[in-house]
């Protein structure tokens, strides 16, 4: 699991920062989460492939978090995609990036999809043998999601030399994998457990960005593995959190303390703050194991 | 007259050009022509002040020439600008515009103005005592406009020297600059001409990109003083400058030399191009005095 931090800064803009967008990469998948002004310049930055880009997770409809969409949408038009692309979102988005398209009479040569959000209970947006990733509601000014992305559990790992020594058939060995009990060649039923191990346990990772302070999650995302969680405020400025519906430092940690997460990594700075390490001081005396989001960081999770 | 070039390459994305987008200072005014994707940091990395910003001009609705504008009118409002915004273009970018501001919640807290165009013959758009701006039909494969940017003429030079030799009295110092003939103390008629020198010639700036080969604009901008023209194309790809109506570096410097402009600048580069040296080599074949348009450069005319 890898998570590509495109950009990780609130929406006043810099010269050199960028509104929010990420990767995440995630068995074999390749998941853009947001899609703020400028990720496609990002994605070329970070040389990510964008045919590999076939699902756009947009969060909520501030441009910060969605006006790189249409122009992303258009250059795939242009280098001749052919693949699908899905892209999930609030209600709305849809009506947005096809009213562009057909003024500039640009419609894309390949098929795109809009699966559009409304509800305000977690939902299921896609799921496959390898990967699901369900809605987290979040309470912001407007209708927002966060993104639960979670592997499945893989094969149980075979133990070769015990399924040697009880003289298992080759045959049979991917049944074991899958669990099962199975029979040797001498006619004796052997219990999974004493040929296999556990699986590597599989990681999940959880996208909150924007949103209040808001424990209603803690339910869905305990446990997570990864949880990224905006803190677009320190504390000094919990006056300012509260009203525009955004998080402190000190709430993101609070969130990921009471989930058990293993990992927090905080983001959506706003640009008044010059030093990161602010952030993660004040988030560190309430839950110890903290990461910076920066523009064009890449986090390995292994 | 000082022009900054914010971006002025073609639509494909790279790690470090930006499409079109320019800021013309003249007389005072600062006018944005078109707004790509990321032009609001391109204004940061230039250091131009947004709030000089008053009026803003669209080409076209191709998403290199306006995908940048909601994130602009949206960054004005989070720095709680208060002056009018005017926005030239053609119709249908209010809805584009209005419809992403009712969906993210954040309509403007301050004054903004649309203009919508449909007109196919050129037509003013903006008139004061200093400027004036029309639109330049062009020829693209959506509607689309050029701006022909004019100063107006200043007032005449007043040769002091000459005007007190007259015994011209002070207080009609002003009417000799307007180019009235005055009475001397002494009660002759004094002719203006005696007393004062022409007026610093006005500039005059036209755009045209993005477009074909169009010599029906030649009487419009017939001595321009600075052309700036679209070359998307060298000679060697003319069978793709035809079908998708842009120019060739040669048919730009043509219409520079058929309209005796002052000076070409060229731009909207296609990026399959490396080398912009190719496209001054072209052009100057046919044409003397060309620049090249590069992000971030800044051209001044006095």
């Amino acid at each position: 699991m890898t998570l590509n931090i495109l950009g990780c800064y609130a929406a006043t803009p810099r010269s050199f920062t960028n509104p929010s967008s990420q990767v995440l990469e995630i068995n074999n998948h390749l998941f853009l989460i947001d899609c703020g002004e400028g990720t496609q310049v990002q994605l070329r930055r970070n040389k990510i492939k964008f045919s590999r880009i076939k699902h756009v997770f947009i969060s909520h409809l501030h441009g910060d978090h969605c006006y790189g969409l249409v122009g992303l949408i258009s250059t795939f038009r242009l280098l001749n995609r052919e693949s699908e692309l899905h892209v999930y979102g609030p209600k709305g988005i849809k009506e947005i990036i096809t009213l562009q398209l057909k003024l500039s009479n640009s419609w894309t040569n390949y098929p795109l999809y809009f699966h559009e959000l409304t509800s305000k209970e977690p939902q299921m947006l896609f799921e496959d043998e390898r990967v699901s990733v369900e809605t987290i509601p979040l309470d912001h000014r407007i209708y927002t999601n966060g993104f639960l992305f979670k592997e499945k559990p893989g094969d149980r790992k075979l133990l070769v030399h015990k399924a040697r020594e009880y003289n298992i058939d080759v045959s049979l060995f991917n049944s074991l994998k899958k669990g099962k009990d199975v029979t040797s060649e001498t006619g004796e039923l052997i219990p999974n457990k004493l040929v296999t191990a556990n699986p590597v346990p599989p990681k999940s990772y959880a996208y909150c960005s924007d949103t209040a302070f808001y424990p209603q999650i803690l339910p869905q995302i305990k446990g997570t593995t990864i949880l990224y969680h905006e803190s677009t405020f320190l504390e000094d400025r919990a006056n300012l959190a509260a009203p525009t519906k955004h998080s402190t430092a000190k709430q993101a940690a609070t969130i990921a303390k009471e989930a058990h997460v293993e990992k927090l990594i905080l983001g959506h700075y706003s640009t008044r703050y010059n030093d990161l390490n602010l952030f993660k001081e004040e988030a560190t005396e309430i839950f110890p194991d903290i990461e910076l989001a920066d523009d064009g960081k890449v986090f390995q999770f292994d």
